[in-house]
Parts: structure tokens; C-alpha cells; sequence
């Protein structure tokens, strides 16, 4: 059965201070060639029947994202590839 | 440019009390198809030149993951699709 999948992520006018602080560290990992780093979240949501985009996206809208600061995008992968799937 | 995206997510077998809380509001949404509701993290790292994977997989496992508790997996998608490249 496939898996919704909702990334979230700050807009990218929005300062992201997690991701500076990670970037920050990571001369002291001896990365060097890294210009920027950006974190956000990731959502897997199973439904008990078909999956059903529309409603994901509705729920991202009003649950998951804060629209003022940040975008996301819907989308399908499947299951028995969980994270990596079509890639 | 293509950008290295990592996703992180807890391990099935761990407990993930914000994806519960996310599913426990469903059905005052009047969603009650939802099966479970896994949340994580997406990284999305900009290096300076050409983009490298095996550094990102070393910058995932010592800075962003916690591979006791979480797995990752680190894939590349084209930048002028930010976040929904490849999908």
C-alpha cells in the first residue's frame, strides 16, 4: 500500500537557525564545501484504505505546516521502499 | 545545482509521541482513515561545488541522526524543484 509522504519546509526568505547552527559545525567535522543547510519535516501518514491525497493535503494545511512561514509539498512513495522510495 | 536532501526518521520500532498527537487530532478534522502518522526531519544541504554524497551520508550520521533511535537516507533532487523534485 503506498505511503503519503509531507515535506515541510520553512520558506526559503525565512531564517533557519537550525540549520545555520548545524552549518556552523561542521568545519569542525572538516567540511568545508557545504553553503547552506536547511531543516524541516518530513511526514509519513499511512490511511487504512487508498490513500488519499486531497486529504493529506488538507491535513498538512491546517495541522502539520504554518502556511505564513512555510511551504510543503504532498506526495506518494511506496511502502515496502519506506524512506528511499523512487529514488 | 542538484541539492542533497537526507530524511530522518525514527526507527519503526520506536515510539513517535508527536506523530500519535498529529493522528489523535484527525477526527476532530473529521479525517478517520488514518492509520498512523510517523514524523521526522528533511535536511536539505547546499554544498558549494558539485554535490557529495558519501559527505552528506557522513554529515548525516555523526550531526543529524541519532542511529540508535533513527535511520536516514540521503538522495539528490534537482534544485529548481526544491522540494518536490523527482516525485
Amino acid at each position: 500500500m503506498p505511503r503519503v509522504v509531507v515535506d515541510v519546509m520553512l520558506k526559503p526568505e525565512i531564517l533557519d537557525p537550525q540549520g545555520q547552527a548545524v552549518a556552523n559545525a561542521l568545519p569542525r567535522l572538516g567540511v568545508s564545501d557545504v553553503a547552506s543547510v536547511r531543516i524541516g519535516r518530513r511526514i509519513e501518514i499511512d490511511f487504512t484504505g487508498e490513500p488519499d491525497l486531497d486529504r493529506a493535503r488538507e491535513i498538512a494545511d491546517k495541522l502539520l505546516a504554518n502556511p505564513v512561514i512555510e511551504d510543503f509539498t504532498v506526495h506518494l512513495v511506496e511502502t515496502d521502499d519506506t524512506v528511499d522510495a523512487n529514488r
